[in-house]
């Protein structure tokens, strides 16, 4: 985004709705685009919407892609991007009833840039899980909300 | 990532160890890859990477630029993007104690692929809020998992 909407973050409700949604600010709390980001970053979506770049899917082919995700799970993170404008899904009249998902065009610029985060962490996975492994022996780190309470302890003593 | 990738996620539970911390695979539940690629995609941390783009943060600046988000969840999202490796925390031997977060040079490529995500949203938002209105409107949605549990029907009828 632009620099100035960068350090802006603190005037940015000040920005009307109109304007909002003509051009969204992710860093407003209330502004549409974070929950639209949100929604295609989420655990599943991104599995989702990567995988239908290959091309139509059924449900049941999709959920075999994306391993680890349940029915429940998967149909809800199909509504939502269909809800978005992301995912098409088409209903045959046929009998038996045959559904199908694919990207939309705006779904397919999104799928894109997160094929490309995707990937970015496939090939770099070796270097984090070997930085993780380091940093775990280094700080001995005790339960996550113990050591988050001292970080918030030291950040109020800023 | 490579086409026969995205049409291997049946197999991927016969790939190595090896292999996998060589070059990881997201569509494998079991591949830390896909972790990692939840940590940088959660609510916070995407809002948090991209703000840091702008430079050295401390708690307190990045907390007033990430709109939402509480001292807990920063705290927690910081040391889970410092444990990966993407932002350095910088604490100075000085009174009172000074820290300062900023990305390392994993976290800039990171970064950098999360803006171009957050960019093409804030850019069609007007189209994506227009679409999930129309979309609203024309499916009259009754509660999501009811919805969702009539999308699971249908694909166990496929």
């Amino acid at each position: 985004m632009a620099r100035q909407e960068e350090e802006g973050a603190d005037v940015s409700t000040h920005v009307g709705v109109a304007e909002r949604l003509r051009r969204g600010y992710v860093f407003a709390h209330d502004c549409p685009s974070r929950d639209v980001l949100s929604h295609i970053t989420s655990r599943w979506a991104v599995l989702v919407l990567v995988a239908l770049m290959a091309g139509t899917h059924r449900f049941s082919a999709l959920r075999r892609k994306v391993s680890g995700v349940s029915e429940k799970m998967l149909a809800q993170t199909l509504q939502t991007l269909e809800a978005d404008g992301f995912v098409d899904r088409v209903a045959y009249p046929v009998v038996p009833p045959k559904v199908e998902y694919r990207l939309t065009p705006m779904g397919d610029a999104v799928a894109a840039r997160l094929e490309g985060l995707a990937d970015w962490v496939e090939i770099h996975i070796g270097d984090i899980v070997a930085h993780r492994t380091g940093h775990d022996q280094a700080t001995r780190i005790a339960a996550p909300l113990t050591a988050a309470a001292e970080t918030v302890q030291a950040a109020d003593a800023l």
